[in-house]
């Protein structure tokens, strides 16, 4: 049985300034719950439609379909959806050691999942986020990360001033730069990825010390774009395959 | 103005088999609408908040946002929403020259847009797809695929019978697959993704000559799987990269 203000305080955790507010963020579905229930994230209550394994029943609140509906995210709710205590943030990793990948801006919650879920299958060491990008406990983010996120440290940072601070070489993603096939890439460095309609800012640009491109193969010379989550699945694939095979 | 007649017609549209009875889809949002009018698809009428570039005024209907609202398929829509006909579904390319990219009951309609962007960046000759596929008409599909939807052949067959037909290599992605970067890929063939949660359907299984895996680089043996559009680009990345340098 859910009241009211649980109702509420749920349904206020879809905006950054709630989820701040009570520490508090949401994730759904038995997949990401189970992935998160085993991490260091600190479960603070599940509701779901039936039992839940590995779950104390002091966390449990059982609810009816109707009620999950109420509460859910998502267009089509799964059976469960849980409330974790949002921890502080990570710090930067100490020796910037292998790939980190740097976010210009995203605002796609789906986009920046799918990143994290990338960070995690190629290891890339941290992710680091400009302030501006969309919050990783955004609902939608946590759907798209399928756990993830517990296995990838990020944090949000000032991006020109942590690129600025860099001794490593910082690459980029643009559509006039080096063609990303022909170079030798190192295992260590930072890739910084722009916003999905106006790619990386002025300001970022003038830290990036080697621009990559992935190049074009259809015949239809207005394609666009990629979208940036495919984009960055391409490059960490080519910074990685070397050692892969 | 909009009528209720209107409202209920375009509403219906998120469903295929109203879809298929009006023979309309629905596009939004200015980018992918002004693609859609410079291609083979027909423009039935634009619902739009402001004057509307190009369409001649018979096709124009200036509604409020309040309207749109009611109509659009977008949490925040746009400023326009365009119906175009449906065409006659593509026949298969006669001659299977350059790679033919199957989809294996792909259900997220973002995946299936994501896809078809993909197969028009990469030049890829034609796009597949299983019966059970959604619907590339879907309005979250036609909204992913940015407007590449008009540069990319794409039909629904039995995949078995297509596959089996096939006298090329059939390449399919499993998590127990060779390699991929240690592989040497031909410039003709036919790749096989399968479905989000399953993969490859055992029936489609059959059909594969050659099966691939991206091999994973993260320390955290649990890491499941990439994402189908993500695992998608970067193999379409390997087929191609040899020709890109």
């Amino acid at each position: 049985m859910l009241s009211k203000n649980q109702i509420k305080l749920i349904n206020s955790l879809g905006q950054k300034k709630y989820r701040q507010k009570h520490r508090l963020f949401v994730a759904e579905g038995i997949k990401t719950i189970g992935e998160l229930l085993n991490s260091e994230f600190k479960l603070h209550q599940v509701f779901t439609t039936a039992p839940f394994d590995g779950v104390a029943t002091a966390y449990e609140t059982r609810i009816s379909p109707a009620e999950l509906n109420k509460i859910s995210f998502l267009k089509s709710p799964n059976t469960a959806l849980a409330l974790f205590s949002m921890p502080e943030e990570q710090e930067l990793a100490n020796a910037q050691e292998g790939l980190t990948v740097a976010l210009d801006g995203i605002q796609d919650p789906g986009n920046l999942g799918t990143i994290i879920r990338l960070c995690d299958w190629f290891g890339v060491t941290q992710l680091v986020c400009s302030l501006n990008t969309v919050d990783c406990y955004n609902p939608k983010v946590i759907q798209a990360t399928m756990g993830s996120i517990k296995r990838v440290r990020l944090c949000y940072r000032d991006l020109e001033t942590f690129l600025g601070a860099s001794k490593q070489p910082v690459f980029g993603a643009f559509m006039d730069g080096e063609n990303v096939y022909g170079k030798s890439l190192p295992q260590q460095g930072i890739l910084v990825m722009g916003n999905e309609a106006n790619g990386i800012s002025a300001g970022i640009k003038a830290c990036i010390t080697e621009k990559l491109a992935i190049p074009q193969f259809g015949v239809h010379q207005e394609t666009e774009s990629l979208n940036v989550a495919t984009a960055t699945a391409i490059l960490l694939s080519e910074f990685k395959r070397a050692t892969g095979r």
